[in-house]
């Protein structure tokens, strides 16, 4: 399996993940408790790995599984980080409304570049680190306010906490995929060991929100476990299974791809969204729209493709300008 | 005198133009008659290339200078060719409003690549195209209007006619540009001597501009002649300098440097202007500024850095994502 099929998967998968999500309302609201919804994809996919694990250890009796406390204890890890997101994330949006959210959401993209850089020690060069600045341009540019729904704030009109706030939540998300990365590859247990282990305690922490949940509601509503279905909708359970599918795919991603490889599939998928809610959802296609589509194509290609397919000339005739004066010229009357 | 020198001033004076022209205004309109001013810049790049030329041939009498008919006659073309373009300028505005047509004249900067390509027969690298194309990007990222000015009809609203005679006019500014350069580069004529037919054409067409003008006007106010430097104030005649020196610094550029360094002169100086105007004029900065800011930047580095500098690797440890899967990753533990 190529790398770049899993990631045009996983864009495919995360597009359909806002569609099905806003078709799964009814009149614009959640008829299920969209917590359940976290909580079963992990279940999901902690399911599809035990049984892939079993499976895979039937094949071949070799199967690496470390067992070790040492190693098991840094799982819940990731879960942990994107507890303190979550709520960080909150506090960001008690500071800033949620077009500045959004827009400084794509900040992650460069924070995910930096940490890379840093922890996991990956060397990337000039081209791509500007592929990298311009993806979160390119995403910034198709979520520019058009038509009527720009605001008249100034640019920098929020309380100095919402950003720094912005900047702690982006580096959190980024540190969630880089220690994820660092978990996945620190050595060659089977993928779906690994899963089980995540999935265990991500289930976990997503079932400790749902009794938070409950606890603060005074249990109004009864146990979770009663009520976990109410409301639920076949594409309720499409939404639970795309959930569920793309985090199986990041996770293959992490320990065959990398983050970067993420990054893009998921930047892409944003602008897919966008795109196809110009058909489905009769979403109005703006300049910003195309420009912004145009910059992460161009970001992808200067990412990914061979360094000499993009700086090579067709063949030598090109001088550069300064050598021009020296240069005669007189030939170019015939072209 | 080295290229980016005088690109570099080219911008900081095609920048000064706007603001200039803008500070000429009384109460936002024009009290001297605006088509003056391009027919007197074109006598003070006369005057200051027949000056030149004349110290040259004093300093050393092998000037080269080619007087055949067949040389001369090419010089009219540019003229001809912005005489067509004014034309088309003033049509396209029948069919589309000023921020559409701002818009569109980006596509000059893409055109300018294409016409450059096929009719001087310079090759550009993948790379070097992709920072022409993000080049125009960024220009138009800028001008996206924000808050309250975005007007909500649909991308395409104006009639086609609107926008072929935009791309028309694209074309049209491009070959100019590259016609001037073919021009300039096709022999080693003394850049002085053919500043002076260059310029003397352009008198001649600019005169003969404001003479079409007084009889269209019916001689109401009197010749042209008459009321030349009516309501002149000081800032008219810095606007006058100013467009002249800018004329000659891109004649030189078109013979020691090209049509793209002179590209990318204007689009950052049409960015300082706007840069500029948040403090002179209280402009409101825009998000989309900052990002179009980003974007040239960019691409100003991706077609002026030499091609190794963009390409490698700090050192050899990145391996590509598709060989990831073979690489024992365990000693990543360490960092």
């Amino acid at each position: 399996m190529q790398w770049y099929f899993v990631a045009a998967l996983l864009t495919i998968l995360t597009s359909s993940q806002g569609i099905l999500t806003t078709l799964s309302q009814t009149n614009g609201r959640y008829m299920y408790d969209y917590a359940t919804i976290p909580f079963l994809a992990e279940v999901f996919k902690l399911v599809v790995s035990s049984v892939l694990l079993w499976r895979e250890c039937q094949v071949s009796p070799s199967t690496r599984m470390t067992t070790e406390w040492k190693s098991v204890r840094l799982y819940p890890i990731p879960s942990v980080i994107y507890l303190i997101h979550n709520n960080v994330q909150f506090a960001t949006l008690t500071y800033v409304d949620t077009s500045t959210y959004q827009i400084m959401g794509n900040l992650k993209i460069v924070t995910t570049g930096i940490l890379f850089r840093l922890f996991l020690r990956r060397k990337l060069s000039n081209l791509q680190w500007m592929a990298i600045i311009l993806l979160a341009i390119g995403t910034t540019t198709s979520q520019i306010k058009g038509c009527g729904e720009a605001s008249c704030d100034s640019l920098f009109s929020a309380p100095i906490q919402g950003y720094m706030l912005g900047i702690l939540s982006a580096c959190l998300s980024a540190s969630a995929g880089v220690y994820t990365e660092f978990l996945m590859k620190k050595n060659n247990d089977s993928l779906y060991w690994q899963n089980v282990q995540l999935y265990t305690f991500g289930a976990i922490f997503n079932m400790a929100r749902l009794v938070v949940d409950d606890f603060r509601g005074g249990f109004e509503n009864g146990p979770w476990w009663h009520r976990i279905f109410d409301g639920y909708s076949i594409t309720t359970w499409m939404v639970v299974l795309n959930l569920g599918s793309t985090g199986l795919l990041v996770s293959w991603l992490m320990k065959y791809a990398d983050n970067i490889v993420k990054v893009y599939s998921t930047s892409m998928a944003m602008l897919l969204t966008m795109v196809l809610s110009v058909y489905l959802f009769n979403f109005k296609p703006t300049l910003q729209l195309f420009l912004g589509i145009f910059i992460c194509m161009m970001s992808l290609h200067m990412y990914f493709a061979p360094p000499n397919m993009l700086v090579d000339l067709p063949s030598t005739t090109k001088a550069a300008p300064e050598s021009l004066k020296e240069v005669c010229v007189g030939r170019r009357t015939d072209s």
